[in-house]
């Protein structure tokens, strides 16, 4: 498919020029070709960041008739490298542009924004109605809400709040012919065929271009509480979670695993600020509640720290008793991907597990990697979710830019052992141009065979995102 | 399409017999034949019940071969026709012999149940291990867990905890080509490629057989409680939603209108068991809420009922004080449709709105249908959700059957104002061999047209329940 795909050139600039205003053309600034990870670099392209969905259905049908491909470009913090399209001078659609939030309905819990909505912004005109958008991750200052749909983003509230997809009442969005789907029901329940919006959220631009969506909001908790708790393993981590879903339910709105290792690159970084354990833990779980006005988060993190100590799964623990140590609780779980930047690592996974089969992958995994070489490993993340950041480092003073020898081997390690325990290789980050080999290696030939057909039905020329969840060929 | 389909004949049935074990042969009883409504009747066929995944899908091959058209049953249930195909001598594929509930994983919150497991025998299972499986509808008894999930069943718990989409977690399926798709997955979280899952979830056999499911489950609330509160109108009753979201967010399981037409019926049937309030209110909610064991319901339900009639929004209510209580209140409730069927409606429609949107629907649809006749209108349902069964009845005294010619005006004026309020014409029902006509009719068209691609590009040769979603040509 992709040989018969051409180039942006001259001629289809010039074109394109004839139909849309100058402001819709940008020039092809830096950020366009890089991504955070630095694994993949742009090969050039025309940038264009047009202004209206009807913009959006222009340009596409002119590079469906030319064959011109596109990369959809939202906040550019994707770590698959969906975003950036090395081999080629495609058509970079930039939705930087389509910003606005376009209605908010607080008696529907509902916000209707465009695609190039920054996340922080959604969450802030949400809160301006004193609702909750509960998508939270660490880039929510920069990506936008259009790319955090095409890529189903995670985060740390997936537990009790879903995924980008499950927050998707309604898209509109720009199909591979051009077309535009107008789907932008504010309805909780619409049965009425295929689920479009389903298929498109997590589709990395392969199958479209979302221009807008209908998001779920929430009555914003009355009140929070945070507690960092001390546990031996991970094992005792999760009997501590089933503790806590049986005392409050769907009131926890985050449960995160932290390994000591993470703590002493915080220490190593200068970062997460001052640490609140004497002795630092082998294991600890942030925990967020968010309870209604006749609950006190305090005390139910009391009771419950009580609870696990008596069924000896924690000893130690620390109860925010402020937004001010809350906040500083949370600066040591954000914190650590960062340190882990400074510490440098051969190979990150982005893994999820059956929550019961956790404790025994890690045991397995670190028993792997040990026998490979003196490395380190951080894993953290999103315990509630069986989401793990499987992250293996360097020895001591080493340099992880001496190991990337190794990067294949680690790799093959990590995902040949989640594929044993009926894991996930991409929990939350994607398939983008990183991952397609393991997408074919790993996935459900009937499922892979299924998905090849719907791209091919939909996008027969194959222009949109090409190499990203399908290998280039 | 469907000319190039041929019925299963006696060369067909005889190469099969060759291939699978008596057990599977079942006789051709009038269950398979029949639906809720009456309103499709089956043209015969061949029933299979295979007892294996692999027995699907070798059943599913030889039909693509042989073109004879496949439709899936589960419980017979579905209200949109579905089920019966009355053109044809289709193969009738039941799932009543898969019926294993596979495994209950209570640390995960997972349950793995094959697709002709009942769905109360999933509530049980789960229940057994003091887990919730919250999908409850009126058919619970006799529905089976792949019909559900292929319709994307909703009911009363769906405000709370999704429809049965959101439920699942991973599926195992035959395609339409007699491969299977292997994903069974225990995972909250899966980025990798096309929500295949969410595909086939709704899709009403129309792109493959689902065969099993993995399901979410949940902790029990640990105290229930029911309150049913007297309100002026919807207006009141969705300010009385807000103010109870605002106090207790999640914990809310249900949120049901009730009209005094409605209870005017149950009186008239001798349905519904006692009625609470002396004068019968013209409108009236059901609250049922779950909420962990530091709360008590009857109390949130009492402070609830202050607030409201503070607000001006309700004068009069129950609080149940025991179980036997809940139950009445629920008995209400659950016996609508049946003083609905007793009474005789002439036309139904299973249909959602924007929240904000449907007082003003209700104004508007009860003057249009007043200007069509003196009918009745019972409008009720999961107010929650936006979705409400609004049915016409004939005069009191009159039957719906001498207004079967009235059907068309009435299904058009509702439709219509649904389509203009920018709602559905079926919420949760789905679309089956009733509502192809309409979904055409009000369907998006670059939503349509991606669907046609999508069925062919899976199913290319049409065998997979034709005539259900898109219109028998």
């Amino acid at each position: 498919m992709m040989g018969d795909l051409k180039s942006v050139d001259g001629a289809f600039e010039t074109r394109l020029r004839a139909l849309l205003p100058d402001k819709v053309f940008r020039p092809l600034d830096p950020t366009y070709q890089q991504e955070p990870r630095g694994l993949f670099h742009g090969g050039g392209g025309l940038v264009l960041a047009p202004s209206s969905t009807d913009h959006v259905s222009l340009i596409i049908r002119e590079c469906a008739a030319a064959r011109v491909p596109v990369v959809p470009f939202g906040g550019g913090t994707g770590l698959v490298g969906g975003q950036v399209m090395p081999d080629a001078t495609p058509v970079i659609l930039s939705l930087e542009r389509m910003t606005r939030i376009r209605a908010v309905h607080p008696s529907e819990n509902v916000l209707v924004a465009e695609a190039g909505a920054i996340l922080a912004d959604v969450q802030a005109a949400a809160a301006s109605e004193e609702r909750l958008f509960p998508l939270s991750l660490a880039s929510e200052g920069s990506c936008r809400i259009g790319g955090c749909l095409s890529t189903n983003a995670g985060g740390v509230n997936v537990l009790r709040y879903g995924s980008a997809r499950d927050l998707c009442l309604g898209i509109e969005a720009v199909l591979p012919d051009g077309s535009i789907h107008h789907g932008l029901k504010r309805l909780r329940k619409d049965n009425t065929g295929f689920d479009l919006r389903a298929l498109l959220c997590g589709a990395e631009g392969t199958l479209g271009v979302i221009t807008a969506a209908s998001l779920r909001l929430f009555p914003k908790p009355a009140r929070n509480g945070t507690a960092l708790l001390k546990v031996s393993d991970p094992a005792a981590a999760l009997e501590l979670l089933a503790l806590a879903q049986a005392r409050l339910g769907q009131g926890i709105s985050a449960f995160e695993l932290i390994k000591g290792t993470g703590l002493d690159f915080l220490q190593a970084s200068g970062l997460g600020g001052r640490q609140p354990f004497i002795t630092r833990p082998d294991w600890s779980v942030l925990i967020d509640l968010g309870l209604g006005p006749t609950q006190d988060p305090e005390e139910e993190l009391a009771q419950l720290f009580t609870g696990a100590e008596r069924a000896g799964l924690s000893d130690d623990g620390v109860i925010a008793q402020s937004d001010g140590q809350r906040a500083a609780l949370w600066k040591l779980r954000e914190e650590i991907p960062l340190a882990n930047k400074t510490i440098g690592a051969i190979s990150s996974h982005d893994i999820s597990l059956p929550l019961s089969a956790i404790a025994d992958f890690l045991d397995k995994a670190d028993a792997a990697i040990a026998c490979l070489g003196p490395f380190r490993v951080n894993a953290f993340g999103h315990l509630g979710d069986g989401n793990l950041h499987y992250n293996v480092f360097p020895p001591d003073g080493q340099a992880a830019s001496d190991f990337t020898a190794w990067r294949k081997q680690v790799r093959d390690v990590v995902y040949g052992l989640v594929q044993q325990f009926d894991g996930s290789f991409s929990a939350e980050h994607g398939i983008g141009r990183l991952k397609p080999n393991e997408l074919q290696r790993y996935g459900d030939p009937a499922r892979l065979a299924a998905m090849r057909r719907i791209k091919d039905a939909l996008d027969p020329s194959g222009i949109m995102n090409p190499g990203v969840i399908f290998p280039a060929n």
